[in-house]
């Protein structure tokens, strides 16, 4: 899939393969529509049953349930109520056989209760957003037959921190071994 | 296209739903282009007859002539002359049969002409830019002899008001129903 | 790619294209992470030894080596300690044969610094981030054997000037010529 021959695979495999990739572009390009609305029922469906979602600095939560009730607290439940949206980048996503990963950058975007409200011509006064966290995410996904489900997600502040370049660069590992 | 089995379809209706998907991403991705310099010929191009733009609050435009019109707008062409982009986020694709929804993330961004500049190192001075706008967007796509095209465009503010999250979960309606 | 009739096209030449488009969206997201980290063994990778970069107002670099340089320089790498994100936008993909542009929108991002801390429920406490730069790029790609490769990216702000509107209008040539 980095443009060089395919001249060995079959045409069942190329068929299989390019699935693949777009069933993951969509299930990546869901993510941010049900952490805006609390879908509990989408996180469900998508984490395997021992899944785990890493945050760093030791949050997050390990196992189906403990991941889908985040996603229910009070406290998401207020954010969400308070304008929340989660901002997706392009994602590059790597394929082995059942297994995938997927690196991605996220922004998580609040409304900016305290500046000034600005005028643009043709687009309403407002005051605008703010991104209050910015994140490398590092999606670790399993075939299964119910379709493509979330081994393991890892998320790290794009701070300057160490974590989210390591991160990262786990996603160019190819080029740093052919060079 | 969510991974299961593709036993049932022939290569020629696979390969199909892969070039309406990629049809569909490219359509998507043009609109910013075509808003940042008020491109009527592509809304006009990509518009059925009777299609509609729908941006809440009653704003709007019914008829591709009328939404056309909305880019050729003196306030809009001055939004564009003081800096205006549409940034769109990795959209959500379903496919049905001859028509599709897409439903995706947009920020609206200007020139954040009343911040003090900062200097980042390799990067210039900058006053940055502000986010004006995040709002929640679904296409209604249709198949048409001259490819796709949008049937209906509704846009809602993501600032915490219940039409975004309604937008939002009409996407995960799937997962719902299996949960 | 259009979504009209593919009737006259192979299976194996409409493979080939769908291939091409996955692997340049796959190329075109490896560009934040390669930033981000200052990769220069995926910069080497992925320009032509003759290949160009070319920044606006006159700057830039030309050839393999200078481009790769520049995410070596000590003002790169500072940024980066200092917390830089580059976050993609969905670019449009337009092939012909065994060259294809890529158009795309790209943020700069860094930490907040100056600003005050704000608390949102659940997602704990930040100066949040701000947008430095806000970027058109145009990516002028070549087929090699080793895959798709830059021969040539254009960068232009989306400031309001004229430029980042040529390029962005050159990725609707297509919808002009047909009006």
């Amino acid at each position: 899939m980095d443009g060089g021959s395919q001249s060995n695979r079959t045409v069942e495999q190329r068929l299989r393969e390019i699935e693949d990739r777009l069933a993951i572009l969509n299930l990546i390009a869901s993510h941010p529509p049900s952490a805006d609305t609390g879908a509990d029922y989408f996180t469900r469906a998508v984490y395997v049953e021992d899944g785990s979602m890493d945050l760093g600095g030791g949050k997050g939560a390990s196992g189906n349930e403990a991941i889908v009730a985040i996603v229910k607290t009070p406290e998401h439940q207020a954010a969400i109520a308070g304008g929340l949206a989660h901002f997706a980048g392009l994602p590059r996503i790597d394929i082995d056989g059942d297994s995938a990963v997927v690196t991605s950058y996220l922004q998580i975007l609040t409304p900016d209760n305290g500046a000034e409200p600005v005028a643009v011509p043709g687009h309403g006064v407002s005051k605008g957003f703010r991104i209050h966290r910015v994140g490398a995410n590092r999606w670790e996904l399993v075939r299964t037959p119910q379709g493509w489900k979330i081994k393991r997600r890892m998320l790290r502040p794009l701070d300057g921190s160490e974590p989210a370049r390591d991160l990262l660069q786990q996603a160019l590992a190819n080029y740093a071994r052919k060079a």
